[in-house]
């Protein structure tokens, strides 16, 4: 049964699935939805796609699903995958899921905002946030970031223990995000670093392949930083 | 394999998981801690308990899970549950898993941020908030109910068609909430008002037992409402 995936490269859940497939081996198509053309707004988006408008999307057959966690969830079910990105274990797959579930309104919701109020708002309207308004966002990005490294980061290489798990690819995918808006999650974080970079090297070349776009924006956002010192 | 439940009957997610066993009729120990008077951030719960220093948790044999979602599915797998709360089909699990992934970051942050604001914080702080300040609290919620009516409550009795599952639960919960500031979220929406009643007596008596303290508050928030406006 054909699998197609409906994805933007700026959509971070998009991203983590898009890795979590290709790293599991498993066939897919992949059918791009421009975000910043407004494609997934369009009437042809919302009756033959998905009424939510969002991305990802996945169509597997004739069932039509959405948001990701529930979407990695069905698919891990579907296919008998290779690795153990989503764990069978009945212990190990709550502990992935416990993840999952921590993130929503946790690192997703405060490294999303930052990015939108910072980068994304600002590219649509042309007005940019003061700093003043800026800085509730910020702060709870960062309580989340401390969060991150201090709950989930202290018991092995990885948030479930010594062994990748979707927890990481969902995690990782989130907290690159704000690096366009010129915020490195990195700085000052030598837990969360070491094993930022862990999930990058063992996903390669998943990993950096559905983080093009990503990294050459934070280029541009780090040359504009630069050249703004001088 | 004993299965202990710490829950608080102000939270949310505390009361889906009680309903949830109870009408699934598995048995456990329910275990109170008194938010309001801080049990949960006490070094004994950090250690012994929860290191997130929330509830609801379980405690299986001696295997600690936290976030109510999570909890869910990892109790559905471990027993054989008699009813389809959380149906084991693929494509009608991730259909509830589907709206349990939506919620997070739609009805459970947005309907819990304006009882916090509009209740829980003026309970502590002893100051009010504005009705200026209030204002983005209650339009969020109010655009999350009017989502929640039209994206998940148009094609059924219930959330995923004709069978109550647990993203009702889950969902009725969330929309209980808010009624102890004051707010009656049936109020103009007729469909979700009849859906909510379903669950309500679909659940019952368990449903109305885990609500008897916030129908208690209801009441005297009714009660000062109306001596208000003599």
């Amino acid at each position: 049964m054909s699998l197609k995936l409906y994805v933007d490269a700026l959509s971070q859940p998009s991203r983590a699935l898009l890795i979590f497939l290709q790293a599991s081996n498993i066939p897919f198509t992949k059918c791009i939805v421009k975000l910043g053309a407004g494609e997934h707004l369009s009437e042809e988006f919302k009756n033959n796609i998905s009424r939510f408008q969002k991305v990802p999307v996945v169509i597997h057959g004739d069932f039509h699903l959405t948001e990701s966690v529930a979407i990695l969830r069905y698919i891990s079910r579907e296919n008998a995958a290779p690795n153990n990105l989503y764990p069978k274990d009945s212990k190990l797959q709550a502990r992935v899921d416990e993840y999952l579930e921590w993130q929503h309104t946790n690192i997703r919701a405060n490294c999303a905002m930052y990015f939108r109020k910072k980068w994304l708002e600002p590219k649509i309207t042309g007005e940019e946030l003061s700093e003043k308004l800026l800085l509730p966002y910020e702060r709870r990005m960062v309580d989340s970031l401390n969060d991150f490294e201090n709950l989930w980061l202290s018991s092995g290489a990885f948030i479930t223990g010594d062994t990748l798990t979707a927890a990481d690819i969902w995690a990782a995918c989130e907290i690159e995000q704000p690096r366009i808006a010129g915020y490195d999650p990195e700085s000052e974080r030598p837990v969360l670093s070491r094993w930022l970079n862990n999930v990058r090297k063992s996903l390669s070349p998943h990993y950096e392949e559905a983080h093009t776009l990503l990294n050459k924006l934070v280029q541009k956002s780090t040359m504009k930083k630069a050249s703004s010192k001088l």
